[in-house]
């Protein structure tokens, strides 16, 4: 997998600014980006079984990986419009998590942490 | 900014790997995931106007901060469930991007491709 | 089924009103709360395999209706927000869709009109 | 504007019937697709600012009004498979946001209810 992502933010960060975007990209706008994309992805699993939704054919997996990269640009520009590191935030839910979810209790149970009895 | 993607890949699987959740990770559910979580991000900005989006308090940007790292943790297990390189997939796009915006079209304007006239 | 939309309409109207919301009711503002709720619905169903999401028990059963209520009266405000009758759309729309699913392509098949051969 | 709500239900229930597509409809889809088509309203907003979000031209409000009618249908759909009547779950939301938002706090302002000091 490629391992850098300041190498993206770099050239996403160009992108934007080459066509003098800053001015639409509001943490507001970005964030609706951010889902509007997730829901792009989702699109394409609507109507598929769970089991199902691991064969994509090689179509709707180009497609869905397409829409992947647009979730992780709108990201990583919400990110630095507010300036938060994203992958400093992902590591500290992960310690939350942790947290939340001890193996004893979570493994093999999709329960809310909220339901653990 | 953090640069390595790949040893947060590695700690998120890990982290699913010992809780046995990856009988749960289709990537239906997971794309789900992403959408929920985004929509997560988007509730902080609800009502506030675009201006008023950049200049959070600290609580709700920590709010924020911890929501954006759940969409990146659901987004890297989806990848990992399909085999998509999520950040060579948003690369891509950023050339297929560059493409269909050209500079000199879409400079300082928010209009989509297939309305340019 | 509850056939009365205006009389609910009117008591989401005066609900707005008396707290002087409308300021914040742009439609902007308004479809994120729509996409939003929508979200929270799904969430209760984000693990849960599609043949289980039909037996939910009463309590997830009431949190459900609980977001589907506010869908709704976001989905309400909207129309009023920009007059549009969001009944006679999803009418309009039943028309349309008669065209592009015509029975005889769409018997038992969830394929996308697009992709019909 | 339209009141019936039944006719709706009923001709949207006729043609999924007659599509024989229950079989797709489980909650879990029905669900997402309330999500997706959610999504759809909200792209028409994501460049505007809050206050041209009121002032559409001809074109786009048409093209909301398609999205809006498409989560109307889909919210019946969900409503029919889980025999939740959405009007009265409505109903029941604005009983309960009576209370957590009494006129006195809630005038004029866009705090969340936890927040209410």
């Amino acid at each position: 997998m490629t391992d850098s992502l300041a190498e993206l933010q770099a050239a996403v960060d160009a992108f934007v600014d080459e066509r003098d975007w800053v001015q639409f990209h509001a943490p507001k706008n970005l964030a609706m980006g951010v889902a509007v994309e997730a829901a792009e992805i989702m699109e394409h699993f609507l109507w598929c079984s769970t089991e199902a939704s691991f064969a994509l054919d090689e179509r709707k997996r180009a497609e869905v990986a397409d829409e992947i990269g647009d979730v992780l640009i709108f990201l990583l520009e919400l990110g630095r419009a507010l300036d938060i590191d994203i992958v400093a935030a992902a590591r500290d839910k992960l310690v939350a998590n942790r947290e939340k979810y001890p193996v004893e209790k979570a493994k093999g149970r999709a329960t809310k942490y909220v339901d653990f009895d």
